[in-house]
């Protein structure tokens, strides 16, 4: 496994080899982003993952600075995953005048769901990942479903701007007792891992009342609301979406997605679950 | 020559050659694009032209529907210049949902310059650029210095946005009395198409001045346009800039652009200079 840094030495090598599948991280590596690397694994002969705290998609007060770097582990675990490529570029590899003077801007959708709480966060998403599209090239990339805001805006973008890539969803990973797996579950205290879980059940239920028939959506996405916040969550938001395009869901969409978002302490939690009406 | 209309198809021949360069151009094609497949067909074994009237980079009360479409002489003309491959796709085609939901922002220099009086066009060309740079995955492309914004922006968002391709300026090609080649110049009269290379002059004698050690950058903008003005014309800016990134031309810069565009009736044309202080 090579561990490149610049953009120069990682088209050298992509201009070698033929096939490739990408997985973009911000590293500190769990079994989720290993989930990622096995599914590019079938997709394509060589596997790139990139290793990049991107400070665009950081806000004001989000814990850029504190994020853990952790390239040593992180490259181990790659390593034993049969990954080809670690490109790990720094920030002025990536940000050489510093400011980002171009960027992808993404339809309304961003300003949405993570979008109200996070201005700004799926412009930087999406200008970073047209980067490392542009600099990987890629023929496959996966993302993951946990993050499904981020992957409905990465594929709506390949589309709309004619990207020569083709995105792959992978589910989300879980504990044995649901909850989602995430760099941020290492935050919580014992406590707060032990009621963590709860995010994933509340959901769950909601889906099974729709899914039993019950289609009064805004009564259901508050009780889902109400049940976090007496166990002590800040809830952000919980809401039943249309799945493929994220509009907000009507009676009569097929294919839903219900996502939320809320505070364990000062942990920030997001979760998603598929389902049909 | 093939003129293909559908992006599959143009991706299928794309992956059976090697090496590309490319001339994107909204067609009815004079001289000065001839210069730029020429240039092209220097820089790689093919070259694709294409062909598309691009709805995004008009403004409100421009002349997107009176836009001369004239695909059967155009095509003509790249034949004989030796083209492999015209891409003209439909609106259907690049714009499935009508809308363009993902677009490339440019920085304030969008705003600037032909900016002030078109606002949005620069977003468009940026936008439609990329979708195109996405489809026909050219080692290189070629762009005309007649529209030396146009040119800064896409080279500035090669650049940021780690685009693979490289982007090889064409120097204007001009009328013998000077006068830049341009669609546009079919629509001047004939006492408008005698006037018309006196913007031309007005930009060398400018150069000239400064050239001769005046650096006084606001009068001499200010005395191009009134010359321009005594004789008919309604001017939109004359301004000098620094050559490379087309910051206002400060004393101490060494190489400058002056740039203009001016009315003559209802024609807008614009030029530039490039020259060294």
């Amino acid at each position: 496994m090579k561990i490149i840094h610049t953009i120069k030495e990682l088209r050298e090598w992509r201009a070698g080899v033929s096939s490739v599948a990408f997985v973009p991280t911000m590293g500190n590596l769990h079994t989720g982003h290993l989930a990622l690397v096995k599914q590019a694994k079938q997709e394509a002969e060589n596997v790139v993952v990139s290793i990049f705290v991107n400070r665009l998609q950081f806000g004001q007060g989000e814990d850029f600075d504190k994020y853990p770097r952790t390239l040593e582990q992180d490259a181990a675990k790659l390593k034993e995953a049969g990954v080809a490529v670690v490109f790990a570029p720094d920030e002025a590899e990536l940000y050489p005048h510093v400011s980002q003077d171009y960027q992808v801007e993404p339809p309304h959708l961003q300003n949405e769901l993570c979008g109200v709480f996070r201005p700004g966060h799926f412009r930087g998403v999406a200008t970073v990942v047209t980067k490392l599209f542009n600099i990987v090239q890629a023929n496959v990339a996966c993302f993951g479903k946990k993050d499904y805001q981020q992957l409905t805006i990465i594929q709506g973008m390949v589309a709309d701007l004619n990207m020569p890539i083709k995105i792959v969803p992978v589910d989300t990973g879980r504990a044995e007792d649901g909850l989602a797996l995430s760099s941020r579950n290492q935050y919580l205290s014992e406590a707060e891992r032990a009621e963590a879980p709860r995010l994933y059940r509340v959901l769950t239920e909601l889906a099974n009342k729709v899914k039993s028939g019950d289609h009064d959506y805004v009564a259901h996405e508050q009780a889902a609301r109400k049940e976090l916040e007496v166990h002590g969550w800040v809830v952000d938001y919980v809401e039943i979406r249309e799945a493929s395009s994220l509009n907000v869901a009507r009676v009569g969409d097929h294919d839903l997605v219900v996502l939320a978002a809320a505070r364990l302490g000062s942990t920030r939690l997001i979760d998603n679950l598929e389902f049909a009406a």
